[in-house]
């Protein structure tokens, strides 16, 4: 640390260059870089600390790097830190703000107008219920249907914007005349986080099973901030978390079994875990058993049992 | 500590009595405490694991308990932990999410239905927008006027649930019907969070600013749950915090001054300060003067500016 | 949740016999449960919160459990809280206290005498530096040399007491005879946290690369204390985290070409990671290669480089 | 917001003349900054998304800054976060660590050699040991025997080196050969943290109470750094909070009728509050009416029992 005595103000080109640049997200959202603080050069200088070392070669930075984020040394990437401004719809905000580990100053509706804008579903995006997964939706309705969904919506939007301003004009208080805004009204804030935290939130958002709609704004987040604020680091976590394939350990029981080719001794292991339980003469539906057929696929391997 | 063997599973006789009970907030909510860890006395047991003592006394408990609220010390307060059950519409949830240092389970309205109940205003408590504050309320409709806002309410919420109704009968997927639903649409959680970050909690939504809503549930889990459930330092937490009141450097000057009797040296200071500027031969509104002269009244005196 | 009106009071028969217990740890310390809220089943019921449901039988409790578990839905393990007292050396607790989501009181040297009691290391305990890896250890010293080390660390030991005596004996002020202890010192503290929080520390502190002394605490709670506390949460754990095996986006890679039997692709893609530099004409060390090949062997497998 | 297009980036230009510099702090620590985001706009600009406003003139950010500070409305404090690089013994931050909310790289010794420096002591700081307050000091011992002491001191910080030395040429591993390293040897971390919780620590370290060794580095971080980067936030906490003075309900009450010149009345209520106990015909040591009575005084006044 004795000879370490660059400062950490360097600042990103790239990143630089969309300051204040508005990535638009659905229908009226959008997502901007306000500030930040580091870059990937930050990550190494604080490993370094830790290690007692001054920096060194830029090959050496990108390996310590991804070295840092495969195994899980997660402080040094605390070391970076962004600002963004966003205009979410409060309904994607509900599912946004449950990450604690971020600094928040939302729009307050209490103190002003409610912001005149509610997200708007278009004829070709209403979605289907899933059957599979209760918490999902599959494939999306035909435009005849839609169409009708996005009239009676638009109905509707108008109709709560009406009531506020009705409100509003009768003098009634702010804070009581946004009891029945829809949840689709847009707000803004601005949101503080850690870089860490952030991918943190990115691993879960950008996560096929995350809701379209906070999906779209993670998606952007990651593909258009972050791969331009640390590229090292958001490689490294496409490599080692987002593209990762974890085994469990009963997966990784059978799955030695059946690689070496003891076929009895696999269906055994997988019967032991109750994987291969029959209704009426055919494989029940297994979560476990059904995610481990998918890592099997992913490696070009298929299951015994199929 | 040698002798400190005594356990902390105490349980609390007039908690205990109210366990699960339902104390209804506003048109339907409620607080309900689903578990508890901790009572007085084991704050007092975290304190003297620092001092390194064993315990003592009933009364010296009490004046350790209000000693160490009084000296901001917090981590003893940590050590109690509680559950709570509430149902609370999403309006009011909005602003009780944003204590970030408790455990949450949230109602998924991606998973289920979304209860079929709206927070709903009646005749009597529509409240007019304060002039003063931009962000509060003060005094209430006349019926007939109220009347006619519950009236719109209650047709908006109809159509609210027609919608949200519709797309889920036409297949829309739930995580997707949801998003124009009312603000006022009750939601429910599991709330966990420590006494020391229930008590800033509280003493931020006890506040007499704080929205009318989140207050009435505040000063329910505060009067009927935390009163049961460490009595001795609810009591403490009104004596030093609730009812306390805060001199900032500028009010203690002008105050000894104005106690010394020095009214020329006492309005200088005022001025200085910025507290006396007017308008039209007027004293121009000024919230720190007006914040000073309240506490005044409340210790008897008058301003000499008054 | 309409019907859901069991409480949560239920205590772990298994846990309630251990409470107050000293866990012994390293040659003076300890580890004993002071309270706890919750059990296996308060994690089911936070869960049917979310999705909105009543109680179920025992066997699907525990198959949910297991879900949310191997899906990382980290807030139902939130729902459960332990309260432990543990005795520690200085050292050890300096890497504890590094975790962040917990309460704590610790004995305070400031206000009390030091506890009299510092970690010792026998004979047969000497460790030594391992050269693979720059922050860890490897076999132990001989006793011939180990006794050495100990006489000299008695020696050492009891001149720091000597010293802290000598300068309380003179009244200097506690808070400045403390400066100079040695991180050997025993310290005490309550330390309190949820489960979610709990499983994440345990997951760090008893992998084989933690420091042995912080992993015996960490071994303690896990086999003793919160595999009776939450068995099936526990049994989930070891299943899904502690014992499960993560394959990167390049391990996946190789691996899915090698499985193919395609040689030559799979060394190229080896090769492209960085994996098969030579040194000399031999495979040079490369952390990411041998992870691999660790992985392998647990699979049965063996590298096509070796 | 509409209008607001101004980003962040603003750099303090008397701040950005001490980047880097070290600022001593006891015989061999310092505390200087690595890097930093946001100035006393960027709180300005936080509260305004808030209030949904554009930013104005130069005179109502100042007042801004002032109001959000004095009612406590914390979250635009947090938009502006700071890096520091700090050197201290071990002792003061096992105290320094306690506040959870920053972000730490701390020099490890598992990896490293420990640095080679200790906090000494000189003939004319040692400190005698408080005889009001258990855990303070008060008063310095003459040089004569302070000397001694240095002395003394020496001798054991020689022999702490010569026995760590002689572990590590042994072969000892560094993990190990750590664990009787003095308490006063020097660590150094990377230490990043928020404005608002930045204030808090130096609420309790800046404080009278604080142990002279925090005090040192908490006063340095304070005057030479706070007050370069965010001068008017700097200044608003210094007249809302340092110097403020906290009346307690009791105090108010007692207070409020000394003021009145109701003498009976007032030693009736602090009678009955317990301050007035006496022992042996004079009045017993009574924490809260000492506390009273320093307040009192700081307003010129005189309490009727003195």
């Amino acid at each position: 640390m004795e000879n370490e005595e660059k400062l950490e103000q360097i600042k990103v080109a790239s990143l630089d260059e969309i300051l204040g640049k508005k990535f638009p997200v659905l229908d009226d959202g959008f997502v901007r870089v306000v500030d930040y603080m580091g870059t990937d050069e930050s990550i190494v200088q604080a490993a370094r600390v830790s290690y007692g070392k001054g920096t060194k070669k830029v090959t050496e930075d990108r390996g310590l790097i991804r070295y840092l984020l495969r195994n899980r040394h997660t402080t040094p990437f605390e070391m970076c830190e962004i600002k963004l401004h966003v205009r979410v719809p409060m309904d994607a905000w509900r599912q946004w703000i449950r990450h604690r580990t971020a600094n928040v100053n939302e729009y307050s509706t209490r103190y002003s107008l409610a912001i005149d804008s509610s997200q708007r579903t278009s004829d070709s995006e209403w979605r289907m219920q899933s059957k599979d997964n209760k918490q999902g939706s599959e494939g999306f309705f035909p435009v005849e249907i839609g169409g009708k969904l996005t009239e009676r919506e638009q109905e509707f939007q108008n109709f709560a914007r009406e009531i506020y301003q009705e409100r509003l004009n009768l003098g009634v208080a702010r804070e009581q005349a946004r009891k029945d805004l829809p949840l689709s009204t847009y707000t803004e804030a601005y949101w503080k986080i850690d870089l860490h935290n952030l991918l943190n939130f990115l691993a879960l958002r950008m996560d096929a099973h995350a809701q379209f709609e906070i999906r779209s704004y993670a998606t952007t987040i990651g593909n258009e901030i972050v791969s331009r604020w640390c590229p090292v680091a958001w490689e490294a976590f496409k490599d080692y978390r987002m593209n990762s394939m974890e085994l469990t350990s009963m997966e990784v029981e059978v799955m030695k079994k059946m690689l070496a080719g003891k076929q009895e001794e696999t269906l055994a292991a997988a019967e032991k875990f109750g994987w291969l339980r029959k209704v009426d003469g055919k494989l029940a539906g297994n979560r476990e058993r059904i995610e481990f057929e998918e890592k099997l696929t992913r490696l070009g391997l298929v299951a015994p049992w199929k």
